[in-house]
């Protein structure tokens, strides 16, 4: 058996009670298995003695590691997968307790599951993300990836924004709305599915669009393929002020005008599973599909 | 036939091409029938020639207005219920050529309604309002009363809020979502349907509580008597901040802990209507429900 | 402290592993409090003994109880509502483990619960019916009580009906979809509820009509006061054949051309709750909304 | 410039009031255009004169014809291409008066586009569509095509089947409901969108599997990459009888336990359009999301 993965690092859930624990034991036992261990900064406060492993900068990380663990909720992941994807380190997920849809190692069998990975045995599982830039005129504002979503909102007061969409230069509609959610399949689980979306299979080469709160009631969500240009656009009849997030995380003012450019970022994501992975068994943990109401 | 609405007050909306023509019509027509007219400020920048009326403050015409007409769309209506209907000002609709829902005379048709109305034949429909507070502790940092609707929203992130609601001070639930419309049956043809609430008919003694993206894919919306007490708090585990909209018109920030008491509002208000007037007729206009998809 | 219910009716579902413990006990229970038991054609085969009650028709004991107890879960429960709410016998609903909306006390409690509600502490609680007739012409076909809902729904093949809906003799629209359910509070958590309709706190007066699979996006659930009359007929444009079920329970074919008229049953069924009854934590438990997604 | 697409058959619409002078028109031009033309049965009726065409079957269609083009509706069109997919005809739709997604060509521009299409201007798309069998323990009991839908549909009563699903023969859950519809891209503007459904890009290569009123209100539509076999099947629990529709067309009862059985047809259709044509224009004007509601 090959071993893999010898430079691990580890990036956590900076406000969590019950963290502390469970990175010990897991540093513990990548020490163990010995491995070089790179601390990232959400992790130096949760640890009493940070010798066994180095601290880094997540560029350092990224750089070195040739797996990163996140340890945490949904949201440290993402955050963790847009500074991590372009160097191509894979990503495992360990929740604190709760699963999530990409932290979906539980504490309780985190060991078990590691000496399997670090021994070789494991699923990568490729995800796709989004590239989105805000155009001001010809000007990139802002320009990020997002694992999840790119959602143009309302901001300030609670009053429709009315914009126009775009699919390849081909124009869609015009709605008024609180905003859109463009997702990818990892998304639509999130936001998109609060917003009335479908559920896409993480292996669909697909994108949804979800208008939110629309005034239109046909107005509904449009699913295109992932390698579609999507383009949005609040129009000069809104009188209401718009802002893009990028996975919920990092949002952006936008001006009158201000163009959202949605591309497919030709770089995947890699998400490590423990063996026996099954996308479908977490969707009825998550969605309560066992209980019957 | 005993003449009606000696005293009449003009009401209009500020941002619109076409109002000059209807509203010289509208005044020609009531100085034919010998009315005082009262012109808001609103009213003012349309007219070449204001010598036909008296122009005076909301709280003049609230006070001396035997009936008020409105003349734009339902916010400008919604604008203008809020100023008059503790002085039981009774209020006439007139829209800028398209059909609202509150704005239910057409240009074309204004003048006969008028001679009708100021005959004395026409409609009166009482409309439930709701009267809301911001409650900061035991402070009361806003109280306002609202037709459509009072919604408790996210602001500044696209990031859903955590809060408890209560009726009659039972506790409902906690949720998290991107906020809570609370809508009169006036109201739930507004935002409250963008958001999936049903159409209360407006002869229903009742409110209904609609939540804006909810998480929980359960959450769904509540209909309630109207002359319950509703309760919404953002809780302590919230990290998002809040605002508070009525009819989407005044808009407050809320702090941490903040409570939004709402209530039924003891005064109704006064609508005006042309004899034959259908409700349902003006929804199978707006939604559309004459034509076949 | 002065006791209550002296002759007490027991109903039993008829397809349930485990409920002939759970009947021996309440029987136990009620010939120690002294009461006369009659039993229902349902809880017979249950039974080794039956010498503790008289077996009795449903007539009978409709004419002669006091109290009727219903073992089982809310489908049971609809069934009994409707044979005796016309002689006004007031229900308690016991579940076989599943907690209902209407067969609210659970197994383990039920006792104890007896003990308080034969002493006279409970809740009463009327719940609003319908009566619904369907019309051939000026003959009626069928007419029959529903507690939940009526529902017209296509039969035979997977297409469309289309029909007219009037709400008191005023026209509302031409819909084309599988069905309508127009349903009481009661009926608005159950079929209602899973056709996208609100939830009607119990206490409203009022009845929710939603369409079922509209094909046109802009038909939504409507709700109008209890009082109104609704009358719904397939038109002749319609190829599809219709039925119409009161409570899921009684079904009939319609032909074309049938109307279905629905009006408030004058009379409330009784329901006889545990004092401490809280309608919003059985909605809690029941739509999980305890649970965080 | 190569003239297109020498035999051509038509078929009509069988119940329609003005498909006569249509199909004059049509034929006459394309007598003008020299081509060899084939008579449905469908057009029989509506021809005074049928000396123009020769009568054929719609087997003979299949292995003559160039090109079918159908003057109808959406629905006359699904039977069509059921018939002549095998043999990969072409297909060209023309609506009586209303424009369809699938009968695209207007009468009034119908002979201009015409023109184009025979001398070989035109769009070719193709569309996948869907294989199913339905299944009784080994035995195939029926085995179809669909362009817009599998449906599976409650029968009979107006209550919920119960029923399991699995993806590529992992289970996906098991959930109540009034049935099931998997649907192509082009059947996901047809019955799916009434229950619920997103829409889906013709190009894109995928299925969406639309649960109808499911009692679970976190049972959502779900989309998955067209080469899926997905299966459904009533279980033991359920005492509700189902039926399997095909397009809404053809439909056989189901059995306790019976199972269908969802491939991609190798073979997609091949529809003709008008150079010009553009998906998003046909859903703006089907949808009506150019009218502001």
């Amino acid at each position: 058996m090959n071993p893999s993965f010898h430079t691990i690092g580890i990036i956590a859930k900076t406000q969590e009670q019950r963290l502390g624990h469970i990175l010990e034991a897991l540093i513990g036992h990548l020490q163990h298995h010995q491995r070089r261990i790179l601390l990232d900064d959400s992790v130096l406060p949760w640890l009493d003695d940070t010798s066994a492993g180095e601290p880094v900068t997540r560029a350092h990380m990224a750089a070195e590691a040739d797996l990163a663990i996140v340890v945490g909720g949904d949201g440290t992941f993402l955050g963790a997968a847009r500074t991590l994807v372009d160097a191509e380190v894979p990503l495992l997920g360990v929740n604190a307790g709760r699963l999530g849809f990409l932290v979906d190692v539980s504490p309780h069998e985190m060991l078990g599951r590691l000496d399997e990975i670090l021994s070789g045995l494991y699923v990568e599982d490729r995800r796709s993300m989004l590239h989105a830039r805000l155009m001001r005129g010809d000007d990139v504002v802002a320009a990020q990836d997002a694992l999840n979503d790119v959602v143009m909102h309302i901001r300030d007061a609670v009053r429709m924004i009315e914009f126009d969409t775009w699919i390849n230069g081909r124009f869609v509609n015009t709605q008024r709305a609180d905003g859109m959610v463009v997702a990818t399949p990892t998304g639509s689980t999130a936001y998109a599915l609060s917003g009335g979306g479908p559920i896409l299979s993480p292996c669909l080469e697909a994108v949804v669009m979800v208008p939110i709160c629309p005034h239109g009631l046909s107005n509904r969500p449009l699913v295109v393929p992932a390698g579609n240009r999507i383009e949005i656009a609040v129009n000069e009849h809104s009188r209401t002020l718009a802002q893009v997030a990028f996975d919920g995380q990092d949002t952006f003012d936008m001006e009158p005008l201000d163009r959202i450019v949605i591309e497919p970022k030709p770089r995947k994501l890699r998400l490590i599973h423990p063996t026996g992975y099954d996308y479908l068994q977490i969707l009825r943990v998550k969605l309560g599909w066992g209980e019957q109401p």
